[in-house]
């Protein structure tokens, strides 16, 4: 299975991003359903034509950015009453609503909705939870509409090893394209992370891709691939990019720092994207501290990039049997500590 | 001689402005000077390295933002004290290191310091500064080290015939490679402007270059090239761009306007930039509408090819002896009324 990269692309036009070496996109349903409209966007063609990317776009829900940014919302058997965080209206989404808007925007990956229980939640919370999640998502497979397109559950169950169990069984029964694992990157530990991924990938079908929603740094993904996940999305690489935090795979750097003032060097010495064949850290400093727009699309550019060939060299090891070595070999390139100053650790959407 | 653009390229890369049809472009010597220091950029290679354009650089003197931006200034003969508008801090501006910062960016076409006198000074007043601006030019002539280079000199005199006059033949007397028409576009009416070129290109040789600066609207352009303008810099179709008014052949448009919400056309027909070639009307408003960066970016390019197919079309009009058709043409093809809602009309730097 290969490893693919779903990551938004803010500044970039498609070209940018295929350039740098995106093969896939991923597209927020809740933004897109309240602003254009998915009606508009189905009028116009689809997202593939509104937007200009050939390439294959995963849709999520909706449903995360429902829990995150909607300032009221009541969720039901039924489904999630929300008012729009522009505009304040009040809006439903069901699982069924969920599927009708993904397959307007014409996405080749949908995703089941769930429900994102709060961190904090407990036992008898979640149990509720992951049994409302499969329900919907039983309702999302019932009223999938076009067969030509990938439908992939979500497993929730937060940190209880038999909740995720339990809904990784209840989702494989209903069948699915492809497993996502729900619920992380929301800031548990990095050990509690990983043992949840790994006692729900137990459970899942090696033949199905598997997706980690929301991760997340370089060394997270590596970290995962070697769990056994296929896909990632982040806002990571554009969003730190913005911030002005570029990876490297010395480690990361951050641009506005004085000791790039006159360095006449590329972000990295040896990569090829636009960004480095054209211009030096004197020039990115530069440009980002005069907040200059260019600034934050040659950032963005770089970093794609890197997230690109890191997934690359990931799915080149794993051809070749030896992730073990790019394991190894990935944290030995780092040879000077990150850089933080000033730059956000943002991980969600 | 052929009419070229100068234009601020804001959100693009040199490659998108050259795709664009850019041939040459303009960089501010005050914004440079104060960030990151023509220093920095002289011993980083220059401006063209530093910001990986091939094609020509012109560079204006840093004058007219120092009268334009800086908090406080003091004219005397010897230069402009001025403070920083970035810090406060205080620096001093001559003839000689205008020059010297000029040099150091490594610009092909270097503009001499002037003094850019207020609006409403009277003609005691304009006769001081027309004397200072052309001793300023002479010391620019002759502290002008890179015979490789141009220099323009700039001919001042406000509204009065008789100092425009003393100015243009102050400065033909010295010998520049180019003339600049400055001191317009300051809210004069275009009668004025116009009667104000039309004397000022009498006393300027027919084989050197006119440069009108800071104009200006196609209408403007294409009326000053019929009195003699080769050249011109201005803001207005980059800053308009980031307004999201857009120009096109049968007038400009405003994007935000809801007639455009379901359109699936680009924004002008046959229009060959890479905005009209992969986008729609409908997908450029609601990138404005959510302030997407690129948004900018790609209003950016199309409002630039437009310009830059407005000067081709008008050095193939001149070449082949048929300028008037040119601009009957031009003023027929506006087959609809310009839209102005909510955009600002500016045209200075």
């Amino acid at each position: 299975m290969p490893v693919g990269t779903a990551g938004a692309i803010k500044g970039l036009t498609p070209d940018d991003a295929r350039h740098a070496g995106a093969q896939i996109i991923l597209a927020n349903t809740y933004h897109l359903y309240l602003r254009p409209g998915h009606e508009l966007i189905r009028k116009l063609g689809g997202l593939h034509r509104f937007m200009n990317w050939s390439g294959p776009i995963l849709t999520d829900s909706g449903g995360f950015q429902v829990y995150s940014l909607s300032k009221l919302r009541t969720i039901s058997e039924e489904g999630v009453t929300f008012q729009s965080h522009i505009d304040g209206s009040t809006h439903f989404l069901s699982p069924e609503k969920a599927m009708e808007v993904q397959e307007a925007l014409g996405s080749d990956i949908a995703m089941t909705l769930d429900e994102c229980a709060p961190a904090e939640a407990d036992h008898d919370y979640i149990l509720k939870s992951v049994k409302l999640t499969e329900q919907w998502a039983r309702r999302c497979r019932v009223s999938k509409r076009d067969e030509g397109r990938s439908l992939f559950g979500i497993v929730q169950g937060g940190t209880y090893p038999d909740l995720r169990e339990m809904s990784a069984r209840g989702l494989v029964e209903m069948g699915f394209d492809g497993y996502a694992v729900g619920g992380l990157s929301v800031g548990e530990d990095r050990a509690i992370r990983e043992q949840v991924i790994g006692v729900t990938r137990d459970f899942l079908p090696n033949e199905k891709p598997v997706y980690l929603m929301g991760v997340g740094t370089p060394e997270d993904i590596v970290e995962s691939v070697n769990l056994g996940v296929d896909m990632f999305d982040c806002v990571l690489p554009t969003r730190n990019a913005r911030n002005g935090m570029l990876f490297t795979k010395q480690g990361r750097l951050v641009i506005k720092n004085s000791q790039y003032a006159d360095d006449s060097s590329p972000i990295e010495e040896d990569c090829t994207c636009y960004t480095c064949s054209h211009y030096s850290r004197a020039y990115l400093r530069h440009l980002f501290l005069t907040k200059e727009l260019l600034a934050y699309r040659l950032n963005t550019i770089h970093n794609l990039h890197y997230y690109a060939k890191l997934m690359a060299g990931i799915r080149t090891a794993i051809r070749e049997d030896r992730l073990a070595d790019f394991s190894r070999d990935f944290y030995a390139q780092k040879i000077h500590d990150d850089e933080k100053e000033g730059v956000e650790s943002l991980q969600t959407t």
